[in-house]
């Protein structure tokens, strides 16, 4: 019996998202599959993010138990060799300690960190389709980057949660959300403890509203204090966003 | 009657390349087809650098002739929302001087860069799939940097010449060819007024070989001295190289 502990990349494209479901494919089917494919063990495989269709994994990390020991960068391997035709790859595979007091991808994680990409320019997307959000006007990144630190800390962010949220609050502390120009792209950088369902694309599409000068700092604190979805700005699509790590 | 310069970005992937073919979908034709689908005139678009299949654009440059006068930034929007169904995006597009002593994409063209993408790392491509070359053992990048200047300046270059070259002389000037890594991946970049048919992609694929310690530099400079395509390394795939700019 051994726990491993996964560092995951996919490309959520073409995906319903990690988690199985009935309307397509989600990359926790694929995960899961080539761990039978490898060993034929049905297992479950327990992930830190639930990420939604076309949200993409520079290091998402998830574990599962395997009923004999086998060896890390074999699992790695095998599991990279059984999804050869997916855009999933393994980073890396570790054994942990498993067990109800061992290694849990989910409850035992620390910290989240995402990051957003905009491309803002007029030129619409060839490289980067459905890699990045395409903004054709203008951003000051620098406005977008000092109201985000309205947002910063622990609040309600009810104003920036799903309808379909499943957390049992709406309570939650933000560490870091800072805006970044590099070139052509933003970059929004976010890491919490954990997230609501959609606050990140929500934070994203709120902090456009102020680089596009619609919105200011204020009306950015208004939204946060409002506790109502509707109070701030539109969901980012989805194609930006990537998991980028999650520490424990 | 006006000539334009486009600035080109294209994701190479699912193109036969850049010219049109009979066995698929080339890029020119889409360009070609967005002029018509926009002003309504069939013109022949004359490109900088006729990439290969799977080959990707960041700053492809091509020019035509309008049988009528039209804003430029008229002229790359109009074509951008023609060719949305395509990942194909004209950057920017100028009015340029036009006859037979005017600006001509191919034959004015001063230097043309190139970038070739490693990904060097065990674990497999997800994210930059069709993106960059993945190559799962280690590479020494300041080996290939130092045998990738034995190449730099006016040689014949017949080694690293496709059979299917129809350039008149193998005779070339290599102005850069600088091998860095940033991160899991490598970066060699390529500079020269022109290129003969896969040059860049049998560089690359012999300064691999000293990359993984198989050939040294003085393995290089026989290979370039033997005029021999067959004293060279392969071919390296098509679907890490991207041209980069054109310069006039």
């Amino acid at each position: 019996m051994a726990r491993f502990k996964l560092t995951i990349e996919y490309d959520g494209t073409d995906f319903v998202g990690w988690q199985r479901q009935d309307n397509g494919l989600g990359v926790q089917q694929v995960v899961e599959e080539a761990v039978k494919g490898f060993c034929g063990e049905t297992v479950t495989v327990h992930v830190a993010g639930r990420t939604d269709a076309g949200v993409h994994a520079l290091g998402q990390v998830a574990h599962f138990d395997l009923g004999r020991d086998a060896a890390p960068d074999t699992v790695r391997d095998a599991l990279n060799f059984h999804m050869k035709a997916w855009p999933v790859s393994i980073i890396a595979a570790e054994e942990v300690p498993g067990g109800d007091d061992g290694f849990h991808a989910r409850f035992t994680a620390r910290e989240r960190a995402y990051l957003y990409r905009i491309t803002n320019r007029r030129a619409p997307l060839a490289l980067n389709r459905n890699r990045t959000w395409w903004v054709p006007f203008p951003l000051d990144a620098d406005a977008m980057d000092k109201a985000a630190k309205v947002l910063i800390g622990r609040h309600d962010f009810t104003s920036f949660r799903a309808a379909q949220c499943q957390a049992e609050s709406p309570v939650k502390t933000l560490d870091v959300l800072d805006v970044e120009r590099s070139g052509e792209e933003l970059h929004v950088r976010a890491r919490a403890r954990s997230f609501l369902h959609h606050q990140v694309r929500n934070l994203v599409g709120t902090l456009k509203l102020v680089g596009e000068g619609k919105w200011t700092a204020d009306d950015v604190r208004r939204a946060l204090d409002a506790r109502d979805r509707s109070a701030a700005g539109p969901t980012a699509p989805a194609a930006g966003l990537y998991l980028v790590e999650v520490l424990y």
